[in-house]
């Protein structure tokens, strides 16, 4: 492993959520990436975690960042936030973040409509990276989905998403189920909303041309393994992204921030950072 | 193409609902194999088919045997029934065949318990033959699923059933998909209805150790695709079963006929009929 | 199933390799498809199907068309000819069908350089569309995959093809697998034939970037199976193509026909017929 | 992440090849499971980690157990060994853990058969354990593989074996593909070498009835997939695995050691471990 050079001018990054899964990837990803540099560490209060050593919790050794549970001076102090955690957390931060000035960074998912309005609020003020993915290969398949959906008439064509993720998953579909149900329903030009079927369980009667269905898995130690698929009268198409590994996440995340400091305050999506939007 | 033997030995049977896809395969199944022979050929009453030559319909040139809608002569006459129809006009069926005393071969899906009881009823006067699916690879797949099942416990491994069907299915999950369940549940020793997870959407918790969770999707001409897929920590099974055609289930209902001729009455399954149970 | 309108404008169409399986499949899509005829059928000499019915033989009923093994005055009086055949027919009826001046679909896979270049210069005459696959869903994964491999690079992504097909195949990798790795070095501006790896067996040594693997299988009464896979660093996208029925290809080649009719000579793809191309 | 309990009784385990991704892998899963205690690590003569503490190579913090180059006199005081190296390495290993008399997990693959045959050799002195795969769920499928081959005889259904892996993999078909092919061979009765088709390109012919075909995948960094297919008129069943995690067969590795700890001399494989032959 080559090392990582360290900078002055590297970004100040604060990783919310320090004590799970993602947050723990996240340090790893801003340990790894260069230009970036861990500047602050957030868990819940009362969180047995806080007071300790960011970096060894994450399995990287010691970075000289405690984790605190007060956010104010963390966000002060830095220049981005990288934000995995729950929709009622992510717009108090997203409020703290605009205030601050500094950029959002938000893998959460599962925000209400009314959530989703007061990001766009905090917005106004601070540049925001949302998306229910942040790995490369997602946010290509969402551009192959919508070309497809489109080259593919609803009345030729039946569009269904699949997804499965670990045994601890909480929600159902995925975020990234339905930013790929998004790409496919902008590509037909129908709204998803409505046009979801999001369960099937006896009598359902036959399929509704131009419908988009969801159905979920979970089990074991699944990252994240998502379909969609295109059925026509005697062919099928079926585009599918498998995450091997939470590090795409985390590093994308790095990215965006990178990609966001310095940006107008506006919402931006991954595919605005992968420059997928042709 | 061989020609087929005809002797004054074969089976007669009576395919009901003559007019629809399923009967159609059927109608050719037993044309294409030695040792049976359509005697009978039933459509509902009103269906435009009444009074037109069975095997002129199911493409195969006449066959002599016109379509009827009247069930209890056509039944005096022949020595099975072959019925893929609704679970309604399944039970009365049963209750004719019984009385006929000839074999009864069920490929109907979807049946209530209290249906159930209707046919199991039935099957103390004749024999008959039920399952979800009459194919040689799905009935093989219900047993090594069952194995799988027990051998991968439930602390360590979650079952996950995934199916999808063409867009004119209007029931959920398949018959073929419960029967793979039964399956799973028999290996764990638990009970499927009570540990069965149907459908998920929203907020649904963790995934619950030790239960069996459903999946559907709709969409285009599919015949019919299943998977059973038991996740554990680090890795994963999957048994799947692709149809490619619908002959597959015609010439196991014929094949389940000419095994149950002759047979006492009892209720029995493509595992006795393919030899399956060790 | 509704009639099919019979029209005198209706375009002559010409099968050869009558009493194959695709040839018979031609056969039934032109019967089926508005503004096309059946205007002859050519099987090899010696073939015992000869002055039988093109109709009878493919199912549908007499057609008044004999199955014949003098190509010429067929031709002479047909404005497109169906071919997929193998390439040592495919170029002598490319010749023919240049001299008469009529449409040449062809849908044979396998075409050595030397015989390629045969039918480019029978497409200086009459137009050719050809195709290694003629379904929609085919080409249009084919541009989905090479704006895939254009998107994700060499470094970081590696491309694998993987088919299956039925036992009766006689060659590797299959004609669509070849057209879908096409698409891929064209996305990826390299030359396919100096950058596949086509087989791996023993002591390979690692994978090289930029090339392109192929991987085939053969089996049972698989129509067709296609597989792109891009594989990085933690994830893979991987863009497949089922075929469940022969029609959706000889659908595709009647479609092509009528879209080449009164075209200007020269060397058509899918992408043209079905206005895939950007 | 609860603390692992610590006794005298723990099993001195060594690994060899502890400088490379398998090695390290064996290291930290020794460091997790109740009985086992890190005695030893061997590393090539020259390489750079001669010296260190393999704990903290790994990853798991030091554990007082430097990195060696001089097998003898940790063989000496241990008492089993886990090796994923080289062929060549892995016979003069095998030698020398039948001299000490401990035993030797070998989940080394691409043994010829001379080689293969030293193995056995030293199998008459001390307990082998050799496995193409230490995973349960590739042994149990193996297990159903068997069954099914046996079920769905050559005449009506091909087998093919796919496999997948990361692009630095040197061989092919992989190890574990072969352990599939050998149980499906098993199934049918019949002798693997001679019936493989281990490679397909160019005009291949048909499909012979009773051949097991392979083919493979490369790229990434997959850490190991495998399906069997049997292919059938008209149906497919699919058997897979999918790995996540390169953490299954180091445990695995560590559970064949503790098994074996005590039992006679003799070659053993994971099914005995398991207890997966009936």
């Amino acid at each position: 492993m080559s090392e990582k050079r360290v900078s002055s001018s590297d970004m100040k990054l604060v990783v919310v959520g320090a004590g799970g899964r993602m947050g723990q990837a996240l340090i790893r990803a801003i340990h790894e990436i260069d230009g970036a540099r861990l500047a602050g560490a957030i868990a819940r209060i009362g969180s047995p975690l806080i007071g300790r050593d960011a970096g060894e919790v994450a399995g990287v050794g010691p970075l000289g960042v405690v984790i605190r549970d007060d956010v104010l001076p963390v966000f002060a102090d830095a220049e981005g936030v990288l934000d995995f955690t729950s929709p009622a957390a992510t717009v108090e931060f997203a409020k703290l973040a605009a205030e601050a000035g500094i950029v959002h960074v938000i893998g959460t998912t599962g925000c209400s409509e009314a959530y989703d309005e007061k990001i766009r609020t905090a917005a106004a003020r601070a540049p925001i990276v949302k998306s229910g993915n942040m790995s490369l290969g997602v946010n290509l398949l969402s551009v192959l989905v919508e070309k497809a959906a489109k080259a593919l008439g609803p009345d030729d064509f039946d569009i269904e998403i699949l997804e499965m993720h670990h045994k601890h998953k909480v929600d159902a579909p995925s975020g990234t189920a339905l930013l790929l149900g998004e790409a496919a329903a902008e590509g037909r030009g129908i709204d998803l909303v409505s046009q979801s079927v999001r369960s099937r369980d006896g009598h359902t009667g036959a399929r509704e041309n131009g419908t988009i269905g969801f159905a979920t898995l979970r089990g074991g130690s699944v990252i994240g393994d998502h379909s969609v698929i295109l059925a026509g009268a005697g062919e099928r198409i079926t585009l599918s992204h498998h995450a091997e590994d939470r590090t795409i996440f985390a590093r994308g995340a790095v990215k965006a921030a990178l990609w966001a400091r310095g940006r107008k305050p506006g919402l931006y999506s991954m595919r605005d950072v992968l420059n997928l939007n042709d």
